[in-house]
Protein backbone atom coordinates (compact mmCIF):
# COMPACT_ATOMS: atom_id res chain seq x y z
CA UNK A 1 0.00 0.00 0.00
CA UNK A 2 1.55 3.46 -1.02
CA UNK A 3 1.81 6.52 0.90
CA UNK A 4 -1.51 8.22 -0.99
CA UNK A 5 -4.12 5.47 -0.15
CA UNK A 6 -3.08 4.35 3.11
CA UNK A 7 -5.62 4.59 5.46
CA UNK A 8 -5.82 6.67 8.94
CA UNK A 9 -6.37 3.48 11.50
CA UNK A 10 -9.69 3.77 13.31
CA UNK A 11 -10.29 5.79 16.29
CA UNK A 12 -10.89 3.57 19.40
CA UNK A 13 -13.24 4.06 22.42
CA UNK A 14 -11.32 3.28 25.58
CA UNK A 15 -13.56 4.02 29.35
CA UNK A 16 -12.60 3.18 32.38
CA UNK A 17 -15.02 1.77 35.15
CA UNK A 18 -14.82 1.23 39.01
CA UNK A 19 -16.62 2.57 42.05
CA UNK A 20 -15.77 5.02 44.66
CA UNK A 21 -12.21 5.20 45.78
CA UNK A 22 -10.46 3.01 42.99
CA UNK A 23 -8.53 5.83 41.97
CA UNK A 24 -10.05 6.23 38.42
CA UNK A 25 -8.97 10.31 38.48
CA UNK A 26 -5.15 9.37 39.35
CA UNK A 27 -4.97 6.31 36.69
CA UNK A 28 -7.01 8.40 33.68
CA UNK A 29 -4.20 10.99 33.74
CA UNK A 30 -1.45 8.09 33.42
CA UNK A 31 -3.67 6.33 30.67
CA UNK A 32 -3.44 9.53 28.23
CA UNK A 33 -0.17 10.14 29.49
CA UNK A 34 0.62 6.37 28.26
CA UNK A 35 -1.64 6.57 25.03
CA UNK A 36 -0.09 9.93 23.99
CA UNK A 37 3.41 8.70 24.84
CA UNK A 38 2.45 5.81 21.84
CA UNK A 39 1.50 9.40 19.10
CA UNK A 40 -2.49 8.76 19.48
CA UNK A 41 -4.28 11.84 20.06
CA UNK A 42 -6.48 11.47 22.65
CA UNK A 43 -9.62 13.14 23.12
CA UNK A 44 -10.25 12.80 27.11
CA UNK A 45 -13.50 13.12 28.35
CA UNK A 46 -16.39 11.86 31.26
CA UNK A 47 -19.65 10.93 31.76
CA UNK A 48 -22.27 12.44 33.18
CA UNK A 49 -21.05 15.09 30.76
CA UNK A 50 -18.91 16.25 27.68
CA UNK A 51 -21.78 18.87 26.15
CA UNK A 52 -22.67 21.87 27.50
CA UNK A 53 -25.96 20.13 27.51
CA UNK A 54 -24.61 16.79 29.51
CA UNK A 55 -22.81 19.35 31.64
CA UNK A 56 -26.28 21.23 32.52
CA UNK A 57 -28.11 17.45 33.11
CA UNK A 58 -24.84 16.43 35.47
CA UNK A 59 -25.93 19.79 37.63
CA UNK A 60 -29.13 18.64 37.96
CA UNK A 61 -27.73 15.07 38.85
CA UNK A 62 -25.92 16.72 41.71
CA UNK A 63 -28.01 19.37 42.71
CA UNK A 64 -31.10 16.60 43.29
CA UNK A 65 -31.23 17.95 47.32
CA UNK A 66 -32.82 21.15 45.77
CA UNK A 67 -35.01 19.63 43.33
CA UNK A 68 -35.33 16.04 43.99
CA UNK A 69 -35.65 13.40 41.64
CA UNK A 70 -37.08 9.92 41.19
CA UNK A 71 -34.36 7.02 40.68
CA UNK A 72 -36.23 6.42 36.87
CA UNK A 73 -35.58 10.44 35.77
CA UNK A 74 -32.16 9.52 37.09
CA UNK A 75 -31.89 6.85 34.59
CA UNK A 76 -33.21 8.89 31.96
CA UNK A 77 -31.42 12.24 32.28
CA UNK A 78 -28.05 10.15 32.09
CA UNK A 79 -29.23 8.67 28.55
CA UNK A 80 -30.30 11.64 27.57
CA UNK A 81 -26.70 13.14 28.66
CA UNK A 82 -24.88 10.26 26.71
CA UNK A 83 -27.10 10.97 23.30
CA UNK A 84 -25.86 14.02 23.40
CA UNK A 85 -21.81 13.35 24.58
CA UNK A 86 -22.12 10.79 21.59
CA UNK A 87 -23.37 12.59 18.92
CA UNK A 88 -21.39 15.74 19.84
CA UNK A 89 -18.04 14.67 21.06
CA UNK A 90 -17.51 10.84 21.22
CA UNK A 91 -18.44 10.23 17.48
CA UNK A 92 -17.02 12.81 15.84
CA UNK A 93 -13.58 12.48 17.57
CA UNK A 94 -14.01 8.51 16.65
CA UNK A 95 -14.17 9.23 13.06
CA UNK A 96 -11.80 11.93 12.73
CA UNK A 97 -9.32 8.95 14.49
CA UNK A 98 -8.72 10.18 18.20
CA UNK A 99 -9.03 7.53 20.27
CA UNK A 100 -11.59 8.54 23.22
CA UNK A 101 -11.05 7.74 26.86
CA UNK A 102 -14.02 8.37 29.00
CA UNK A 103 -14.30 8.72 32.93
CA UNK A 104 -17.57 6.15 32.85
CA UNK A 105 -20.24 4.93 30.68
CA UNK A 106 -23.12 2.68 30.46
CA UNK A 107 -21.21 -0.11 32.61
CA UNK A 108 -21.83 2.36 35.02
CA UNK A 109 -25.50 2.75 34.52
CA UNK A 110 -25.75 -0.82 34.22
CA UNK A 111 -24.09 -0.84 37.66
CA UNK A 112 -25.43 2.26 39.48
CA UNK A 113 -28.92 2.73 38.16
CA UNK A 114 -29.95 -0.98 36.63
CA UNK A 115 -29.02 -2.86 40.04
CA UNK A 116 -27.80 -0.19 42.73
CA UNK A 117 -30.97 1.39 42.03
CA UNK A 118 -32.44 -1.82 41.27
CA UNK A 119 -34.19 -0.39 38.02
CA UNK A 120 -32.94 -3.72 36.61
CA UNK A 121 -31.12 -4.74 33.42
CA UNK A 122 -33.95 -4.68 30.83
CA UNK A 123 -34.20 -0.75 31.33
CA UNK A 124 -30.99 -0.03 30.94
CA UNK A 125 -30.32 -2.40 28.32
CA UNK A 126 -33.40 -0.89 25.87
CA UNK A 127 -31.86 2.66 26.30
CA UNK A 128 -28.67 1.76 25.69
CA UNK A 129 -29.79 0.21 22.27
CA UNK A 130 -31.79 3.24 21.75
CA UNK A 131 -29.56 5.73 21.95
CA UNK A 132 -26.13 3.46 21.12
CA UNK A 133 -27.38 1.17 18.32
CA UNK A 134 -24.27 -1.42 17.88
CA UNK A 135 -21.89 1.00 19.71
CA UNK A 136 -19.78 -0.23 22.74
CA UNK A 137 -16.53 0.80 23.86
CA UNK A 138 -13.67 -1.01 21.84
CA UNK A 139 -11.56 -1.48 25.89
CA UNK A 140 -12.83 -1.20 29.10
CA UNK A 141 -10.44 -1.37 31.74
CA UNK A 142 -12.22 -2.10 35.47
CA UNK A 143 -10.22 -0.95 39.02
CA UNK A 144 -11.54 -2.80 40.85
CA UNK A 145 -11.04 -2.95 44.52
CA UNK A 146 -13.08 -4.41 47.76
CA UNK A 147 -15.71 -2.27 48.68
CA UNK A 148 -13.76 -1.52 51.93
CA UNK A 149 -10.72 -0.02 50.31
CA UNK A 150 -12.40 1.95 48.65
CA UNK A 151 -14.92 3.66 51.64
CA UNK A 152 -11.05 4.45 53.21
CA UNK A 153 -9.66 5.88 50.07
CA UNK A 154 -12.23 8.32 49.66
CA UNK A 155 -12.59 9.07 53.65
CA UNK A 156 -8.80 10.01 53.53
CA UNK A 157 -9.95 12.30 50.53
CA UNK A 158 -12.92 13.75 53.04
CA UNK A 159 -15.83 12.61 50.25
CA UNK A 160 -16.89 10.44 53.31
CA UNK A 161 -20.72 12.76 52.88
CA UNK A 162 -21.47 11.45 49.41
CA UNK A 163 -21.43 7.68 50.86
CA UNK A 164 -23.17 8.08 53.72
CA UNK A 165 -26.17 8.49 51.22
CA UNK A 166 -25.79 5.24 50.66
CA UNK A 167 -25.37 2.13 52.07
CA UNK A 168 -22.00 -0.23 52.01
CA UNK A 169 -24.13 -2.99 50.32
CA UNK A 170 -25.15 -0.30 47.69
CA UNK A 171 -21.14 -0.44 47.07
CA UNK A 172 -21.46 -4.02 46.99
CA UNK A 173 -24.19 -4.48 44.59
CA UNK A 174 -22.16 -2.10 42.14
CA UNK A 175 -18.30 -4.19 42.28
CA UNK A 176 -20.88 -7.09 42.11
CA UNK A 177 -22.62 -5.98 38.78
CA UNK A 178 -18.94 -4.14 37.05
CA UNK A 179 -17.24 -8.30 38.23
CA UNK A 180 -20.28 -10.03 36.63
CA UNK A 181 -20.41 -7.84 33.17
CA UNK A 182 -16.72 -8.06 32.98
CA UNK A 183 -16.62 -12.14 33.70
CA UNK A 184 -19.46 -11.93 30.51
CA UNK A 185 -17.50 -9.85 28.37
CA UNK A 186 -13.76 -10.98 28.65
CA UNK A 187 -13.06 -9.34 25.00
CA UNK A 188 -13.45 -6.06 26.05
CA UNK A 189 -12.81 -5.58 29.69
CA UNK A 190 -9.09 -5.75 31.62
CA UNK A 191 -9.53 -5.93 35.39
CA UNK A 192 -7.17 -4.30 37.25
CA UNK A 193 -6.28 -4.85 40.50
CA UNK A 194 -6.42 -1.30 42.33
CA UNK A 195 -6.08 -2.47 45.81
CA UNK A 196 -2.06 -2.46 44.90
CA UNK A 197 0.06 0.45 45.12
CA UNK A 198 -0.55 3.05 42.71
CA UNK A 199 2.85 1.85 40.72
CA UNK A 200 1.51 -1.35 40.89
CA UNK A 201 -1.97 -0.34 39.09
CA UNK A 202 0.13 1.64 36.67
CA UNK A 203 2.00 -1.12 35.93
CA UNK A 204 -0.40 -3.24 34.97
CA UNK A 205 -2.66 -1.02 33.25
CA UNK A 206 0.38 0.12 31.35
CA UNK A 207 0.97 -3.77 30.33
CA UNK A 208 -2.70 -4.19 29.65
CA UNK A 209 -3.05 -1.58 27.56
CA UNK A 210 0.46 -2.51 25.45
CA UNK A 211 -0.60 -5.65 24.95
CA UNK A 212 -4.05 -4.76 23.91
CA UNK A 213 -2.41 -1.99 21.09
CA UNK A 214 -0.43 -4.79 19.84
CA UNK A 215 -2.94 -7.26 19.03
CA UNK A 216 -4.61 -4.17 16.71
CA UNK A 217 -4.81 -5.00 13.15
CA UNK A 218 -2.92 -1.93 12.50
CA UNK A 219 -0.10 -2.99 14.56
CA UNK A 220 -0.26 -5.91 13.17
CA UNK A 221 0.11 -4.91 9.47
CA UNK B 1 -74.69 2.38 51.79
CA UNK B 2 -74.94 4.73 55.15
CA UNK B 3 -72.99 7.61 56.26
CA UNK B 4 -70.11 6.29 57.44
CA UNK B 5 -69.07 3.43 54.97
CA UNK B 6 -69.52 5.45 52.03
CA UNK B 7 -66.92 5.48 49.41
CA UNK B 8 -64.76 8.92 48.26
CA UNK B 9 -65.23 8.88 44.32
CA UNK B 10 -61.72 8.37 42.97
CA UNK B 11 -60.30 11.09 41.46
CA UNK B 12 -60.02 11.50 37.55
CA UNK B 13 -57.31 12.38 35.37
CA UNK B 14 -58.06 14.76 32.33
CA UNK B 15 -56.02 16.04 29.81
CA UNK B 16 -56.50 18.99 27.63
CA UNK B 17 -54.51 18.33 24.52
CA UNK B 18 -53.73 20.43 21.04
CA UNK B 19 -51.16 22.61 18.89
CA UNK B 20 -50.28 25.70 18.83
CA UNK B 21 -52.86 29.01 19.22
CA UNK B 22 -55.90 26.41 19.41
CA UNK B 23 -56.61 28.20 22.97
CA UNK B 24 -55.55 25.98 25.62
CA UNK B 25 -54.71 28.48 28.50
CA UNK B 26 -58.12 30.27 28.30
CA UNK B 27 -60.00 27.11 27.73
CA UNK B 28 -57.75 25.43 30.79
CA UNK B 29 -59.11 28.38 32.35
CA UNK B 30 -62.87 27.75 31.56
CA UNK B 31 -62.91 23.86 32.41
CA UNK B 32 -61.21 24.55 35.92
CA UNK B 33 -64.14 26.95 36.62
CA UNK B 34 -66.61 24.39 35.46
CA UNK B 35 -65.62 21.39 37.48
CA UNK B 36 -65.15 23.50 40.51
CA UNK B 37 -68.49 24.63 40.00
CA UNK B 38 -69.60 20.94 40.00
CA UNK B 39 -67.78 20.86 43.45
CA UNK B 40 -64.81 18.78 41.79
CA UNK B 41 -61.56 19.64 44.04
CA UNK B 42 -59.32 20.53 41.06
CA UNK B 43 -55.27 19.97 41.04
CA UNK B 44 -54.83 22.07 38.15
CA UNK B 45 -51.25 21.09 36.18
CA UNK B 46 -48.87 21.13 33.09
CA UNK B 47 -46.40 19.34 31.30
CA UNK B 48 -43.51 19.41 31.14
CA UNK B 49 -43.54 20.83 34.70
CA UNK B 50 -45.71 20.55 37.93
CA UNK B 51 -42.27 19.78 40.30
CA UNK B 52 -38.84 22.01 40.96
CA UNK B 53 -37.30 19.08 39.62
CA UNK B 54 -39.87 19.15 36.32
CA UNK B 55 -39.72 22.75 35.83
CA UNK B 56 -35.79 22.75 35.96
CA UNK B 57 -35.98 19.93 32.80
CA UNK B 58 -38.80 22.65 31.65
CA UNK B 59 -35.86 25.10 31.83
CA UNK B 60 -33.39 23.13 29.50
CA UNK B 61 -36.10 22.40 27.26
CA UNK B 62 -36.38 26.17 26.79
CA UNK B 63 -32.97 27.13 26.40
CA UNK B 64 -31.79 24.92 23.74
CA UNK B 65 -29.96 27.59 22.15
CA UNK B 66 -27.30 28.25 25.02
CA UNK B 67 -27.31 24.22 25.03
CA UNK B 68 -28.28 22.31 22.52
CA UNK B 69 -29.60 19.28 23.20
CA UNK B 70 -30.61 16.09 20.64
CA UNK B 71 -33.97 15.07 19.78
CA UNK B 72 -33.49 11.99 21.37
CA UNK B 73 -32.16 13.75 24.70
CA UNK B 74 -35.63 15.82 24.59
CA UNK B 75 -37.36 12.78 24.51
CA UNK B 76 -35.82 10.91 27.97
CA UNK B 77 -36.12 14.77 29.35
CA UNK B 78 -40.14 14.78 28.88
CA UNK B 79 -40.56 11.49 30.62
CA UNK B 80 -37.56 12.17 33.00
CA UNK B 81 -40.34 15.34 34.54
CA UNK B 82 -43.14 13.31 33.82
CA UNK B 83 -42.21 10.24 36.06
CA UNK B 84 -41.41 13.13 38.50
CA UNK B 85 -45.02 14.73 38.03
CA UNK B 86 -46.54 11.45 38.15
CA UNK B 87 -45.42 10.50 41.31
CA UNK B 88 -44.95 13.82 43.25
CA UNK B 89 -48.06 15.66 42.14
CA UNK B 90 -50.41 13.75 39.70
CA UNK B 91 -50.87 10.19 41.51
CA UNK B 92 -50.95 11.58 44.96
CA UNK B 93 -53.38 14.00 44.17
CA UNK B 94 -55.88 11.56 42.14
CA UNK B 95 -55.30 9.22 46.12
CA UNK B 96 -56.63 12.14 48.02
CA UNK B 97 -60.03 11.75 45.35
CA UNK B 98 -59.23 15.20 43.76
CA UNK B 99 -59.69 15.48 39.43
CA UNK B 100 -55.96 16.28 38.14
CA UNK B 101 -56.74 18.51 34.70
CA UNK B 102 -53.25 18.85 33.26
CA UNK B 103 -51.84 21.28 30.18
CA UNK B 104 -51.22 18.29 27.91
CA UNK B 105 -49.57 14.78 28.77
CA UNK B 106 -48.63 11.40 26.89
CA UNK B 107 -50.49 11.98 24.11
CA UNK B 108 -48.37 15.30 23.06
CA UNK B 109 -45.44 13.33 23.12
CA UNK B 110 -46.50 10.93 20.27
CA UNK B 111 -47.38 14.14 18.32
CA UNK B 112 -44.25 16.33 19.05
CA UNK B 113 -41.78 14.02 19.80
CA UNK B 114 -42.89 10.53 17.96
CA UNK B 115 -44.33 11.96 14.40
CA UNK B 116 -43.22 16.10 14.47
CA UNK B 117 -39.34 14.78 15.15
CA UNK B 118 -39.91 11.63 13.58
CA UNK B 119 -38.38 9.42 16.42
CA UNK B 120 -40.84 6.93 16.24
CA UNK B 121 -44.34 5.51 18.17
CA UNK B 122 -42.65 2.35 19.37
CA UNK B 123 -39.72 4.53 21.16
CA UNK B 124 -42.36 6.51 23.11
CA UNK B 125 -44.36 3.22 23.75
CA UNK B 126 -41.90 1.91 25.43
CA UNK B 127 -41.27 4.88 27.72
CA UNK B 128 -44.54 5.66 28.41
CA UNK B 129 -45.13 1.86 29.48
CA UNK B 130 -42.04 2.04 31.52
CA UNK B 131 -42.80 5.18 33.17
CA UNK B 132 -46.60 5.21 33.47
CA UNK B 133 -47.53 1.01 33.94
CA UNK B 134 -51.34 1.12 32.91
CA UNK B 135 -51.92 4.95 34.01
CA UNK B 136 -53.92 6.46 31.17
CA UNK B 137 -55.85 9.90 31.42
CA UNK B 138 -59.72 8.92 31.84
CA UNK B 139 -60.68 11.94 29.66
CA UNK B 140 -58.91 13.77 26.88
CA UNK B 141 -60.18 17.16 25.65
CA UNK B 142 -58.38 17.42 21.97
CA UNK B 143 -58.76 20.84 21.22
CA UNK B 144 -58.96 20.65 17.21
CA UNK B 145 -58.61 23.13 14.39
CA UNK B 146 -56.95 23.73 11.07
CA UNK B 147 -52.50 24.58 11.37
CA UNK B 148 -53.27 27.90 9.32
CA UNK B 149 -56.04 29.18 12.07
CA UNK B 150 -53.08 28.28 14.99
CA UNK B 151 -50.60 29.78 13.00
CA UNK B 152 -52.49 33.28 12.68
CA UNK B 153 -53.70 33.49 16.66
CA UNK B 154 -50.48 32.95 17.51
CA UNK B 155 -49.21 35.10 15.29
CA UNK B 156 -51.58 37.84 16.90
CA UNK B 157 -49.95 36.68 20.31
CA UNK B 158 -46.57 37.39 19.15
CA UNK B 159 -45.32 34.16 18.88
CA UNK B 160 -44.60 34.39 15.76
CA UNK B 161 -40.41 33.30 16.41
CA UNK B 162 -41.60 30.12 18.35
CA UNK B 163 -43.41 28.90 14.68
CA UNK B 164 -40.48 29.99 12.69
CA UNK B 165 -38.13 27.46 14.34
CA UNK B 166 -40.54 24.80 12.96
CA UNK B 167 -42.45 24.34 9.26
CA UNK B 168 -45.60 24.61 8.81
CA UNK B 169 -45.61 20.45 7.62
CA UNK B 170 -44.32 20.04 11.01
CA UNK B 171 -47.31 21.08 12.70
CA UNK B 172 -49.71 19.67 10.10
CA UNK B 173 -48.29 16.52 11.41
CA UNK B 174 -49.08 17.40 15.33
CA UNK B 175 -52.63 17.88 13.98
CA UNK B 176 -52.98 14.79 11.86
CA UNK B 177 -51.11 11.98 14.87
CA UNK B 178 -53.67 14.30 17.48
CA UNK B 179 -56.54 13.45 15.02
CA UNK B 180 -55.76 9.52 14.32
CA UNK B 181 -55.28 8.97 18.22
CA UNK B 182 -58.39 10.51 18.73
CA UNK B 183 -59.84 8.34 16.45
CA UNK B 184 -57.99 4.72 17.77
CA UNK B 185 -59.37 5.79 21.80
CA UNK B 186 -62.79 7.20 20.97
CA UNK B 187 -63.65 6.76 24.63
CA UNK B 188 -61.27 8.76 26.13
CA UNK B 189 -60.79 11.43 23.75
CA UNK B 190 -63.36 14.11 22.97
CA UNK B 191 -62.72 16.35 19.99
CA UNK B 192 -63.48 20.26 20.03
CA UNK B 193 -63.73 22.19 17.54
CA UNK B 194 -61.12 25.12 18.16
CA UNK B 195 -61.68 26.91 14.95
CA UNK B 196 -65.09 28.05 16.74
CA UNK B 197 -65.24 31.50 18.73
CA UNK B 198 -64.44 30.70 21.85
CA UNK B 199 -68.02 31.18 23.22
CA UNK B 200 -68.79 28.29 20.87
CA UNK B 201 -65.91 26.24 22.00
CA UNK B 202 -66.83 26.82 25.65
CA UNK B 203 -69.94 25.64 25.10
CA UNK B 204 -68.74 22.42 23.22
CA UNK B 205 -66.47 21.73 26.21
CA UNK B 206 -69.21 22.33 28.80
CA UNK B 207 -71.78 19.44 27.03
CA UNK B 208 -68.86 17.24 26.84
CA UNK B 209 -67.98 17.59 30.50
CA UNK B 210 -71.05 17.58 31.88
CA UNK B 211 -71.94 14.24 29.82
CA UNK B 212 -68.81 12.57 31.04
CA UNK B 213 -69.24 13.38 34.17
CA UNK B 214 -73.25 12.17 33.89
CA UNK B 215 -71.98 8.54 32.90
CA UNK B 216 -69.23 8.29 36.07
CA UNK B 217 -70.40 5.26 38.19
CA UNK B 218 -70.79 7.78 41.01
CA UNK B 219 -72.97 10.09 39.01
CA UNK B 220 -75.37 6.96 38.36
CA UNK B 221 -75.41 5.39 41.47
Amino acid sequence: MNETTKQTPPGRFITVEGGEGVGKSSNMDFIADYLRKQDITVCRTREPGGTPFAEAVRELLVKRDAAPLTDKAELLLIFAARDSHLQDVILPALSRGEWVLCDRFTDATYAYQGQGRKLGEAAVAWLEQWIQGERRPDLTLLLDAPVSIGLERADKRGERDRFEQETVQFFQTIRETYLERAEAEPERFRRIDASQSLNQVQSQIQTELAQWIRQLPEALS
